[in-house]
């Protein structure tokens, strides 16, 4: 089993920091995402995708997306439990989880590739010949600051950002808030709950992932 | 329990296609999405997140995110199978079927949402004050047509989306195909293997739900 990773970015973070949290080791194989390494023949050949992480089976299975990479984990290592035990809380962990992607990760996504020149010609991840959108930057500066409040409030109300167990919603939440730093947006004082979940969060020692 | 839905919207039909084909029933209550109900005072105090579909149990607790909502339902009532049975399938049908929401439902949504009036100054769903934008519109339609490229590649070599078994990724690609016509994008005859399931899934009783 081999997983692409690429140390830099959000998505293969997200799974580092799973993993880290099971104790399980996996062979990575990094794939350089500003260089165009994932755009490149030899990694079509794995993924034709061309995302990151993309998680390859010794049976040749290629499984991307970060959350069913850790479904497959979760799965066959069920402890300690990330993803819910039961159905309402596998449901309100993947409903808050979406939460994280839809609301954070797209947002910062959205401001960061469009403003980076890195990204030129590649607007949309894994493809090429998709140009940058100049209003996507400021978009996705606005959708990532309603983000931080609307986190800010979730944590005003429960210990972690699906209730009172740490998940895999809280992988995500963790490593929006550290790629919003490459766009200039921090947790402030307005953002007390989420500062003090974001204290917690990033002293396990998973979040060197 | 009551699930807030909108017949004319995709999302929501996705649940009500993975209800029919699990046969069952729950209390629908309609909320309008163009005319804005869903941004009303009404809705936000159900959903404060604006977006449909939105289960609430009966207990108070609160699940949107269509997929989110699936899995509650997959973990009371597990047969038929749409999510997979083993570490392996699981992966693989969520893989695929967030392929089907980033690659598809997201590049459709994108081309519809900025081209339609209707959604002026809501340029992202569940939000107000982000307006639209004209050059997704074209974005939005270049990503779709890569996306139904994509997908009759993938249905050459498997008789569903994520294998030889219907399963949930289905009932998305089934919803974006269908969501595709409201921007004129529809299967050609350069997608045989898209046809051919086309024609094999809408023929399944729960693809008038």
């Amino acid at each position: 089993m081999k997983l692409y990773d690429f140390k830099m970015a959000p998505n293969p973070r997200r799974v580092r920091v799973y993993l880290a949290e099971k104790g399980i080791d996996v062979e990575m194989v990094q794939v350089d995402i500003p260089a165009g390494e994932n755009l490149g023949e030899e990694f079509r050949a794995i993924n034709p995708r061309s995302v990151l992480p993309t998680l390859v089976l010794d049976d040749g299975t290629v499984i991307d997306e970060s959350v069913a990479i850790c479904r497959y984990f979760e799965e066959l290592h069920p402890e300690p439990p990330l993803m819910g035990t039961d159905a309402k809380s596998r449901a309100v962990i993947e409903s808050a989880q979406r939460h994280m992607e839809w609301d954070g990760l797209m947002s910062v996504a959205e401001a960061f590739r469009n403003a980076n020149p890195a990204f030129d010609d590649r607007g949309i991840s894994g493809s090429t010949g998709v140009p940058r959108i100049p209003d996507l930057v400021e978009r996705g500066r606005a959708s990532t600051e309603r983000f931080f409040a609307s986190l800010n409030d979730n944590l005003g109300q429960s210990t972690y950002v699906a209730g009172e167990d740490y998940s895999i919603a809280d992988i995500t939440a963790f490593c929006v808030v550290d790629f919003a730093k490459w766009i200039q947006i921090r947790a402030g004082d307005q953002h007390p709950h989420l500062k003090r979940w974001y204290a917690e969060v990033s002293a396990r020692p998973s979040s060197s992932a």
